[in-house]
């Protein structure tokens, strides 16, 4: 049912074309399970937690005069009804649900195009008074999102018309000329680039450019957190790195990433570019994880990367993704699919619990103390639930993680003028013009690939292969329909030839564990390693110590082998110790003090996506070297 | 002028006995220039800004019906004019300025004993309509404490009246069987000891002892930061370790040893001890500085001690000291002083600037990034300015570091029925019943500690010095008056004889400079070392690096010897290098990376208390050991 253009991205120039929902299919493996689990749980929990929490009421709270007094949820909470919409979409067979919500949504919808349930009805702060902190901007993006994916996943409907005639009157409101304020949270703008993309009406792109051009101007109040922590600080053209709110940081970037694209402005594109490099040299986690600051939802300074105090949150996650895949698209440049990877298996797949219903918010590299479960039926106050919760008084995370997840095929591969590019690796079967190719693969517990061509142009073309960047120093091979292995290495592999039904072309990526060391000048991380396992960052848990004990009673000793251990585990050589009790905790070098002798063991890890399904747990990534 | 009972803290029992400012003069060294300064500029710096900011005037604008409109700061200023008046109660001739300042306090005073600026009025919100973030009764504490003050230093003037009638009102208000609550920010507690000690008012005890007893009983709100922000989480006697805002827990702390030493209650007096110690061997940073959290300003859990993220407030460092001043009055026990002391020389030092008109906030132990000199008249916004700042919007530490020097003279010795004990050294003179002693040091420059008896009782006495704990592994000598020497050991050590006038007590304490290598619980430092000399800790700044090198670019290499260098600085063997460029900070150990080699040098260490006086830098106190 879906045509070829049911992706969230279509950009009209660019190195890639993508695919849609009806040319890829996911058919097996780890993304499979993801995705039923967010099919038939997370979508339907989403929406449950809406109702009950009144955010879905509010829309006709407002309609009904009611939401003075009745609105519930913080000022972005329309924002998250957006999403869900935006994930049905994707989802496939929703249509009813879809246009129970849109006949809410529509209801409030104002006879100028406004639409927003926390300004501007009696009783309430004007529309645009808090342009900072409102979010009516940012929650107009999301909504845009959502018709843009209804237009393109199944027709234009209601939800589509809605959208544009708050598209419409924002470029009305905040045109040339007139209001020329921005929003606090950057997302109207790639929005409004997506609709000018499925609509040709310029006025959106332009809307979209005006705003980026805006940022950085010191528009907006010099608070708490200070100017960076909206990107107002320095112009988006001139910035050097990410910074401030991460998730933020990240739309921004991908607003004008596509801003760049269609307006055909190569600086701004290389601008982008340039503060990705550096965000993904000095400030990202090993688990492709963004922002280090709980304070303020925050990038930290270069090399600033606390694994206890990551706040690494799920929306950033996506919001990387997204930013990499419109990287991939103009670029064509392997690097952005890496991360892209990467922040998938570790952050994206790490937030809902297997049975979709609960959720990380921030997504810590290292926990102390073993949390208390939250209480199943109740909403969490906190971004810093030790546990998965099943919803939060901020509740962004679970639909983004739905609209991902529903729309992930499309990050798998693309198409151009020279044939096929895989780049992400998944059990799957893609079809698009001339060509099907079947995928089979167990990825990313396995790293062999093997690509069947079903269907193929009489004339030669180019299947191109992501050969990750986790691979270097790997055997890598890739072998081709004639049966030539040859070695690969990270970046892009290539088979051109005239192909024909049922050749094969094999992949193959060594997933040993590895040991794997951090930059010096990451303090926090001094003398530690991790583990990786192919795409996958492994965890010590204390659910898998002798006696459960706590975590931090790990040393590795880095230089033995690591072991594949069952269900996907790895095995590890160390030891547990148990310092002696102390009553100051600095001493002169040169004192000789008494420590017991550190007990050798295997160190079970697993996978960090799965750490805390397990009950209360200490966890940690980074391992303390012994000795 | 000032009599023997001149100092902030006179227990009714307890193991030693207070001496007041006319018992105890600083007469030179460190301390003296500190105080100096203190007198002559801080003072008047503070009422300048407080008369600036309009915090004094605030008192004048409720006396006459303005206070709706014209109420300035926080609503806690009141709190620092107090403050401001304890600190001038003890710095000596300030009579005339304290009349002044208290004539403005008394118009404010409601008839039943009420007194604030931020609440109760026409317009405002009700008197203690939010105990949890009023600071009402915190800010009684701070005017009792002043009342105290001015009654033990100057005689009991109107300050003093000001300040009964407010503590009369507080225990009709929240005695038993009225208002059953308590302040979200402890220090009426103590305060109301305190002046139960200076009048001999039960109901002041009785009622300190209530809000004791009140505090962990979950009266305060579960909000953001949890019911442990305001220590209201557990119960005082059933607590374990310092938790939640650290000025608070300390404040707290020091009010329950209070009510614990006046009602003889060991119980609660050995739950302080316990929460103390547990809190010095796991949640204190090598400076004493306590509190690890800039969102909350709160400790961190167990070995959570980020150099970087250290917020170590002054105030936190004020706290502590009041609270080991308290325990080893109780007690005796020589590890208070030694905290006391390592706080004061590397938190409440480093606060202020040489002119002693701007100050620290936050106590960093490591600037990875050159902040901006914030101007030099305009108050910070922020705890984080890279530089010390004249003011701040909360500007609770320039008074509280201003009434520390003030006291401070008070905390050097004590006396008890065997003689005299000294827990601090400095240039002083100490005169006491029988006592006179003249010490003569430049400590902490020099450890040579020279004590002479000028007057003395016939009979044999006790004189005890504390060994630092500092000086374990030194070789310590303690000669007495006889030119017998023999080694010591931290703790206590004696001399007990029928002393002579003339009679000389030379305690030797060796500051050469020694490597200090933290627990390897505390992540965040593993694989550094810090230096320390005698109780002062050194840390490195670019402004002594070649090309003034941002710090991180430093590499010790500790097994190297330590040498002084000129004008207190200590040189250090080390290296400084450049990391290579890189694009992804994370990389197999197996790996080779080609790396420059470190260039070699003496690096350059300053006491922390001094850094960030030549302008913007970046510092750290915790070095990467090469290699």
């Amino acid at each position: 049912m879906a045509g070829p253009l049911a992706t969230p991205v279509v950009p009209g120039r660019g190195r890639l074309r993508p695919l849609g929902l009806g040319e890829v299919r996911i058919t097996g493996g780890f993304w499979a399970g993801r995705r039923r689990t967010n099919a038939t749980a997370t979508l339907d929990h989403c929406r449950y937690w809406m109702e009950r929490v009144g955010w879905i009421g509010n829309f006709r709270a407002a309609a009904e005069g009611r939401i003075r007094h009745d609105r519930r949820g913080r000022e972005f909470a329309d924002s998250d009804v957006y999403k869900l919409l935006e994930a049905m979409a994707w989802d496939g067979d929703r249509d009813p649900e879809i246009a129970a919500l849109t006949e809410a949504v529509a209801l409030a919808q104002e006879p100028d195009g406004y639409l927003g349930t926390a300004y501007g009805r009696p009783g309430q702060q004007p529309r645009y008074s808090d342009l900072a902190w409102g979010h009516e901007l940012y929650c107009y993006g999301h909504l845009i999102q959502a018709g843009v994916a209804q237009t393109r996943a199944r027709g234009e409907g209601e939800l589509a018309k809605i959208a544009r005639r708050a598209a419409d009157h924002v470029c009305t409101t905040f045109g040339a000329g007139a209001n020329d304020g921005i929003c606090g949270h950057p997302e109207i703008e790639t929005a409004l680039v997506e609709l000018f993309r499925a609509t040709g009406e310029q006025r959106y792109l332009d809307q979209a450019a005006l705003f980026i051009e805006r940022r950085g101007q010191h528009t907006l109040a010099d608070g708490e957190f200070g100017r960076a922590y909206f990107q107002d600080d320095v112009p988006v053209r001139e910035a050097t790195v990410f910074r401030g709110h991460a998730v933020r940081a990240l739309y921004l970037a991908a607003g004008a990433v596509d801003v760049a694209v269609e307006t055909g402005d190569d600086e701004l594109l290389a601008a982008v570019e340039r503060q990705w490099e550096a965000t993904v040299a000095r400030r990202t986690y090993l688990t492709g994880g963004m922002g280090s600051h709980h304070r303020d939802e925050a990038f930290g300074d270069d090399h600033v990367l606390p694994p206890d105090r990551a706040y690494s949150e799920t929306c950033a996650g996506v919001a990387s993704t997204m930013l990499a895949w419109r990287l991939l698209l103009a670029t064509g440049n392997p690097r952005y699919a890496d991360l892209a990877e990467r922040t998938l298996f570790n952050v994206v797949a790490t937030s809902p619990s297997p049975d979709g219903r609960s959720f990380f918010y921030a997504n810590t590299l290292h926990r102390r103390t073993r949390g208390t479960v939250p209480a199943p039926d109740t909403e969490s106050p906190r971004a810093q639930s030790s546990l998965r919760a099943p919803w939060f008084a901020v509740s962004c995370c679970p639909t983004n993680v739905a609209r991902t997840l529903a729309a992930l095929p499309t990050q798998l591969a693309t198409t151009d003028a020279h044939g096929i590019q895989l780049h992400q690796y998944a059990d799957a079967e893609i079809t698009t013009g001339p060509y099907a190719l079947r995928i089979r693969t167990d990825y990313p517990y396995d790293g062999t690939v093997t690509v069947t061509v079903d269907r193929t142009p009489a004339h030669p073309w180019t299947l191109s292969l992501r050969v990750p960047a986790w691979a270097r120093g790997t055997a890598a091979w890739l072998t081709d329909s004639t049966g030539t292995r040859r070695p690969v290495t990270p970046g892009t592999a290539t088979v051109t030839r005239a192909f024909r039904p049922g050749d094969e072309i094999t992949l193959t990526l060594p997933v040993t564990p590895r040991w794997i060391t951090p930059d010096p000048r990451i303090d926090a991380v001094r003398g530690t390693v991790a583990v990786q396992r192919g795409p996958v960052v492994y965890c010590a848990e204390s659910t898998d110590l002798p006696g459960d004990r706590n975590v931090d009673a790990v040393q590795i000793t880095p230089d033995g082998p690591l072991e594949d251990g069952p269900g996907g585990t790895v095995v590890a050589p160390g030891a547990t110790t148990t310092p002696p009790a102390d009553d100051w905790p600095y001493h002169p070098r040169d004192e000789t003090r008494p420590a017991p002798a550190p007990q050798p063991t295997g160190i079970v890890l697993v996978p960090y996506h799965s750490w805390a399904n397990r009950g209360p747990s200490t966890m940690r990534v980074w391992l303390p070297v012994e000795g």
